[in-house]
């Protein structure tokens, strides 16, 4: 069931025994949206947990810094954030899924699961959905929150680049800037903080871009031979995929990554002419208008003809 | 002289047959702030003639495309935009500095050549400034004169990123928002449009980076050689001296482009530790405090080595 900003104030007000989940592979909108309610409920003198699948990314610690852990817990109100299915929960906590009590999301594929979800689908962030919840809460939001929900804003919007920015999403941007937010370090935190193996990797990538379609499909395909070649973590994938979308003239950017033999991983990233959800969903996957992806077995020679066949039909009507 | 913000609608409000002039290189802040007041002054009735030194880049053409030069014009009020120095006129445009009536600016080096300067130092990009005068101005903002604003500010604090970026910068962004700028087609066109060329550019760049001093120092060199093999012309740079500023842990990244056999154009991206404008004074440059740049003469081994001592004296506390 959906539910208005005030019923979800309402809905924390009231709420004990809070566990927050962020979901799988945490981005900086669900961490930040996570820890700033977790902020907030704690002033409120509430009991409250955050519990995330996957470990905590370093380059969030800033986030986190002053979570603490509350070993005697029991929770007794589960709020998903950020989490549009319950596949997202991950392997670990999916036990909760079919027993959350509030969903706090801004996707509009939300399926819904929880008992009652808060569905800004307006807005560019969960974090800027928070930010609204956290001003009727009546939450003071000092400069911690302000860092928590300002990365939200931005690592979603690609620093307000992506076209889901609304004029609200600057107004809250500037109110944050206005309680303290550290937005020079979190700007550069998030996107001037390239490692020496991701510049490798980016250069082998930029070098290997193949273009289909009168250059209306970018490609690129990254085997666990480069990565290792670079000695990088998985961290220095983040927003790899955003290159084909920045080429002039592409309407569909892939990024095919090998995750371990013949299992790979599809990114579509496409110009307002092509519907990324809708390619991604024919491979059983998932995401937004503008950027999805999905799961592939196969060799690459088959995986990226699979691909391409249904990247053309799409395509049919500009070429 | 200095002049506050009520004296410069007054002056604007008095001026007739205005010259507006842009700096010479011409990048978004200066079109997009010259064309935004061309169109409220054309509103106004008075004759407005936008004369820039160059070319104004194809890729701005939403801004100027409702420009009409108006051939039998003299001009009796001449105000530069977004130009701290008399030699950002350009060789074709130097003879109207010394009689330039106002300067409209930004830049906290503005050299106030004019015989009024409205400097609006905290103002992250001219446009800002100009959002501020065309609002007191009573301009209504529509959505060609959004564009022009909205370009101009989201060039100059690379989409609002850049620490000079502020609350109110946010604000403005929201009003020309609502006031109709095609900001996802403007993101798109400044920062997702990367040719082919650039593609390849990018690739070159990032395979011979070299680093300095405990990797605190990135540089990278841009031969004429490297740019035919692309087949690439000059707007392919724009921005590419950013590169080094991305990567982690670099104080100063350095980008070192020949313009033509012996002759170099230096650009320096620092972090906050390191003063740009004071590494590009040493060599006769100019700039802001993190990006600034300069020309030197010499081969490429000796123009290397001069940038890198200078650039090494200024690291010292940090080695």
């Amino acid at each position: 069931m959906k539910i208005s900003l005030n019923q979800t104030v309402e809905c924390l007000q009231n709420a004990q025994d809070i566990l927050i989940i962020p979901h799988k592979n945490p981005d900086g909108d669900t961490v930040g949206a996570s820890f700033a309610l977790y902020y907030s409920l704690k002033r409120m003198d509430k009991r409250v947990q955050v519990v995330c699948h996957d470990l905590l990314p370093e380059k969030y610690y800033y986030m986190y810094s002053e979570y603490v852990k509350d070993n005697d817990f029991t929770p007794q109100y589960i709020i998903s954030v950020d989490t549009a299915d319950v596949t997202l929960f991950g392997e670990n906590l999916v036990k909760y899924a079919d027993k959350t009590d509030l969903s706090i999301d801004h996707h509009i594929t939300n399926k819904l699961y929880a008992k009652k979800t808060y569905l800004a689908s307006s807005a560019a962030a969960t974090c800027e959905a928070v930010y609204d919840l956290l001003i009727r809460l009546g939450t003071k939001i000092d400069n911690l929150i302000a860092d928590c929900l300002y990365t939200g804003i931005v690592t979603d919007t690609g620093c307000f680049k992506f076209n889901s920015t609304t004029a609200n999403t600057h107004i809250v941007a500037a109110r944050l800037f206005e309680c303290g937010a550290n937005y020079d370090m979190i700007n550069r935190e998030m996107f001037d903080n390239k490692s020496k193996a991701r510049i490798h990797l980016e250069s082998m990538v930029l070098k290997s871009i193949e273009f289909y379609y009168n250059d209306k499909v970018a490609l690129i395909v990254i085997t666990k031979e480069m990565v290792e070649k670079t000695g990088a973590d998985q961290a220095v994938f983040d927003g790899i995929s955003g290159v084909t979308k920045q080429i002039e003239g592409v309407d569909v950017g892939i990024t095919i990554r090998q995750i371990e033999g013949n299992e790979y991983k599809i990114s579509f990233r496409t110009s307002e002419r092509i519907n990324a959800f809708s390619l991604a969903d024919i491979f059983g996957g998932g995401g937004h208008v503008r950027a999805a992806g999905c799961t592939q077995n196969g060799t690459i020679e088959n995986v990226k003809k699979k691909i391409l066949e249904a990247v053309k039909e799409k395509l049919t009507p500009y070429l």
